[in-house]
């Protein structure tokens, strides 16, 4: 048997050294939309990775470079992380109560952009890795790295990445960017996530805006036709009406609506904290509530933009107006099918005029809430935080699970060091110390019972959704 | 008889020091909605009138103040000249090939911010009464200035301020802020404007937005809210949905029709300067596109705004949406009315979360194109330009006319040095020394003619629409 205890003790011992990489590795920027400090990020975490033995390759893409690294372990197990170096960008910096790029510790807190999204998991990780290393002598199975640099702006080389280096990325199990606990506090953990498509619907009536005294009765104006062209998309029932979107929906099995009612009831601080009147459609809380929020697909206007939009009035009939759509997926909705059916529809109700620039997409896709290694992680986090964990079949998020799940055929769990209150995106973005401290002991356990191949059922993959 | 060789000359031997005297006048800023400069413009031009023996008060609003000014002359009749001194914002900057208040002559123009809108024209009418009194001895006739400093941020105070002064500013006849001639080089008398009822719908359906991965099922969405009630005003006919809203509409006369139809076709230049595909509703050209073009009222979309509208994608459900939307308005609708029944409607249709900021509004206004001022001002144009000159019965902007028509019952007639080119309220504002010249010569006819009495039927007054 490991010696938990003694890890739990290393953790500890070591904390201050490891905020201190923590920190040196959110002092350096990476924004990468902006293209900011991301070579020099990449080589920084690949450094941190050969101090610990690995093998490491900094691979570039079509895009920001994937960080890949390898170590061999005791056991011919392989257990792959999956994170990303690069950060949101840190505006508005004066919503910040010190600088983005310069952590600062107070109340039991590290302050930073990327600290909780993703740069603490990725310490997270390697305090964890150190720690068993420590106690055991050496890493208890295989440990792969895939850390990317453009998730934040959607991951668009991953994919093709790992289809392409299925061999040597082969693993048996993966554990995600992300995780922590949720609003209650309890540890919870994510199987699935969402789809998404996303696209801008453009539309150009004119080479430029006119007066509107002008044009008001004859011109085309771009702002109206935006108009008519969404309100075909959904009704005021939250039915969207494009034909053929719901027929790949597969409603929740009885297992996940199990699992869903299981879950604690946060409506009130969902309503409490967004200031909200209520829920749509006539939802107030409970197990309808939830299996809405995450197992119905959605479309959501994110933006709209078109003429005059400063203070007090300006008479201008627009040339140009835009609209940024997602579409968020369930099993088996995929995006391309979406896009496909989205032109298909607006050309029928005549809004051919009605561009779609796609700016991206990933299919939903979900680990089996009954894997093995799924209550490998539940009992790891049992341990660690001396808690009955939750467990939600699917969240409303989308991300490139699908890519590990699809083309590696691995199981994906959630583990880390987040919570509802990290800001992440946001200013003054952070994680709590005491969160981190658990957050590793959880990760080196689940890292160290995989490794001994504790689990008693064999390893068996699971498919998306 | 009046010299008009005489006053012709003078204008021509005068013209270097008359647009010398426009350049000092437009080096001034004088942005209402910047409030940049306006006091020291006010007492500008307080000086360029005092200059020629009028009896000149700055008064406050408000607002900015209003210079008004009075000279006695020769007749008992009363000419009143409306004008603005203040100009629209000159950003963009970057745009300008010379500084905006920088006046550059160059081309035969004279380019600077508010030289065509509306200082161009102070000067002008200044100009013509120089050239009058010096072959006259005397002005011809009693001449009163409004000339006021909100024009271009909606006139608030300019209604408050006549109808509390109907008695000082008592007159026979008015000419307008603007005029000169149209896109085919003939001069244009402008005897209509609509009006407008200009509006921001507002909705909130949160304290702040959410991750659109989070809310996108179960939360409000602030700009779904806002593109359905925008879709309850006008169908993709053009029909304005709102009851009620085209209750009041009184449709065009013969005579108006036959006036437009004596209009120009001006249909293939604004395909082409505006880059149409075609025109609303079928239109082509010819008298039906007149018609719906001055004679229809409109539901404008001016602008949208909401949630992210930067370059590619966030995932983000905006907790705030707004449209800017004016409504221009024929004879006889009225903008509190018209605000009445879009409030009543969107309650109806159950958009009572929508709020509205009314931004302001004129009511549509019209001065009888056989009004004998009227034949007066087109014969002075025939003179000054050689040229049968145009009349539009009405256009499709509004301004504050409706004041003057109807607290003063005024004919209000346009003359002046403007062209469709002159880039007013945009970068490379400009004149061009021509049109000064003749659109002064045009002003100094209607003062001689007016002052003598040259017209051959009584004056009469006339009421709006």
């Amino acid at each position: 048997m490991t010696d938990f205890a003694a890890i739990d003790r290393f953790i500890t011992d070591h904390l201050e050294a490891s905020l201190a990489e923590l920190a040196r590795l959110c002092a350096q920027p990476s924004v990468s939309a902006q293209g900011w400090g991301i070579q020099e990020c990449a080589e920084l975490v690949a450094e941190m990775l050969r101090r610990r033995g690995f093998t490491v390759e900094i691979i570039p893409t079509r895009g920001n470079p994937i960080v890949y690294a390898e170590a061999e372990g005791a056991s011919d197990k392989t257990l792959l992380f999956y994170n990303h170096y690069d950060v949101q960008p840190p505006e508005p910096l004066e919503l910040w109560d010190s600088p983005p790029f310069e952590p600062a510790f107070r109340d039991g807190k590290l302050f930073a952009r990327g600290v909780s999204d993703d740069k603490g998991h990725i310490q997270c990780r390697l305090a964890a890795l150190d720690a068993v290393k420590a106690v055991t002598g050496s890493y208890p199975c295989r440990i792969k790295f895939v850390i990317e640099g453009e998730e934040e702006t959607s991951s668009a080389n991953l994919e093709e990445f790992v289809v392409s280096n299925t061999g040597r990325l082969r693993a048996d199990a993966c554990v995600w960017e992300f995780g922590g606990i949720n609003h209650a506090g309890q540890p919870a953990l994510y199987l699935g996530l969402r789809g998404i498509c996303y696209v801008e619907l453009n539309v150009q009536t004119a080479t430029h805006d006119a007066h509107s005294g002008l044009g008001g009765s004859i011109f085309p104006n771009a702002a109206w036709r935006l108009v008519w062209a969404l309100n075909t998309l959904k009704d005021q029932n939250e039915h969207i009406r494009i034909p053929g979107f719901y027929d790949a929906v597969k409603p929740p099995s009885g297992r996940d609506l199990e699992l869903l009612a299981a879950l604690p009831d946060d409506s009130a601080d969902l309503l409490k904290r967004y200031g909200l009147k209520g829920f749509l459609k006539g939802l107030t809380g409970g197990l309808e509530l939830r299996r809405a929020e995450v197992f119905e697909p959605t479309c959501t206007i994110c933006g709209l933009t078109a003429g005059y939009q400063g203070p007090g009035s300006k008479t201008v009939l627009p040339a140009r107006a835009s609209a940024k759509v997602d579409f968020r997926l369930v099993p088996d909705q995929e995006p391309e099918d979406i896009l496909t059916k989205l032109r298909r529809h607006l050309d029928a109700e005549g809004f051919s005029d009605v561009e779609i620039a796609y700016l991206g997409g990933d299919k939903p896709a979900r680990t089996d809430p009954d894997h093995p290694f799924v209550r490998l992680t539940l009992e790891a986090a049992r341990e660690a935080y001396g808690k009955e964990p939750v467990v939600a079949p699917m969240t409303g998020g989308s991300g490139p699970n699908h890519v590990f799940i699809n083309a590696l055929k691995v199981p994906v769990v959630t583990a880390g060091i987040g919570y509802p209150g990290s800001q992440a995106h946001a200013p003054n973005e952070h994680i709590v110390i005491e969160h981190f401290i658990t957050g590793v002991k959880h990760t080196a356990r689940i890292i160290a019972k995989f490794g001994r191949g504790e689990q008693a059922t064999p390893w068996t993959s699971t498919s998306a959704s």
